[in-house]
């Protein structure tokens, strides 16, 4: 492992998106850590997507430890848990980089835009955790159906926003070593377009009985991917 | 003109992305009115796009007298003059389409996201303009650049949201005609997708150096942008 490469925490890494995630980033050489609020569960995860993919780093370690373990902390909670949780792991947050995945939807009316009053869940992110936290949002348009295939592409880009560019950088590369197209859309403000869209794609798999609609962006340079 | 054609009148229809939607429903066989608070601007927009395209039905009309004689009206103006448009054009709009392609932006930071308290530019035009008006949100993320090259295949997809499904259909067949493809994304709530996604599109666009950054959607049947 170089030291380059980061320890990453998957906050809520018992879900399908969590721990596809948790899964790509192990199978791209990274130390991952699953947390649940159950340490249990997160070992009980852990353990499967290590049978999956022998000789990987994969632990299950309560949310606080992996919090406290990681560099990056990667948070795949549903919205009704996004204030609870981060109020547990702010503490070990400093000076790491928080992603927030969080998409705010409040059912029964998921495929209806729903936003909180800081705009955005990552917006709420940020004034929960403080200024020495550098939080980033990606991956809320990312389904979870592919994730643990780990040959099957991911037909969506990922839309990364953050005022850290140094931490967006870092998640950037962190997508597209998970296998996806990553693009810097913006600042953190910007962070409600991929929030709302995942509503969006919702509504669009309803509508036009689909499973797993996506978004490509076009019209940008061939190599922007990779910038 | 079947008798089923609505007649479009594009409010603000002198700038690019009015000028250009008037141009290619017109020739699409539309009868279109290009409005302006200005009459004499209406007028030499609408004598522009008709040397462009001779033997179409294109006038000029301030928006008033615009709205007042089309079953579908198209809202494309600044956001700085949302409110005071609607506001003038609201007594025509009984019982019609309200199609509104604004963008909530504030520059100079059109970069980034900014909402207005209702929520979306669309939604907060269905407060204005009252329960008799069939808002739909479309159209916000298509580029002007290339709406005047008739021939010009647009590389974007349309997101089309509102509460009236008949409404909506009629303008998922309007952008159709245009020669987008286009795609029923849920209720009028979700026009806030679409709008925050102008500012990503603008990002994007600085980021990558590139001009037409745009969206198209994936995972969904091929049939989907006719249904």
């Amino acid at each position: 492992m170089s030291s380059d490469r980061p320890v990453i925490a998957v906050i809520g890494g018992t879900g399908p998106q969590g721990s596809g995630l948790a899964l790509r980033w192990a199978a791209a050489g990274y130390t991952v850590i699953v947390g649940s609020r159950s340490r249990e569960r997160a070992v009980a995860t852990a353990n499967e997507l290590s049978a999956l993919l022998p000789g990987s780093e994969i632990t299950g370690l309560d949310n606080e430890a992996a919090a406290t373990a990681a560099n990056v902390v990667v948070l795949t909670v549903p919205w009704a848990s996004h204030r609870a949780t981060l109020e547990a792991i702010a503490p070990h947050l400093t000076a790491k980089i928080l992603v927030d995945v969080t998409v705010p939807l409040v059912p029964p009316k998921v495929s209806e835009v729903h936003l909180p009053p800081e705009g955005a869940a990552a917006l709420a992110a940020r004034s929960l955790v403080g200024e020495t936290v550098a939080v980033v949002s990606a991956f809320q348009n990312v389904s979870a159906q592919h994730l643990k295939e780990l040959g099957h592409p991911i037909d969506c880009d990922v839309l990364v926003t953050g005022d850290d560019v140094a931490a967006k950088d870092t998640v950037l590369r962190l997508a597209r070593d998970a296998g996806c197209r990553a693009f810097d859309a913006g600042g953190l403000a910007n962070a409600v377009a991929a929030e709302s869209l995942t509503a969006v794609m919702i509504a669009l798999n309803r509508r036009y009985k689909a499973r797993g609609a996506g978004i490509r962006l076009t019209g940008l340079p061939e190599d922007a991917a990779e910038v």
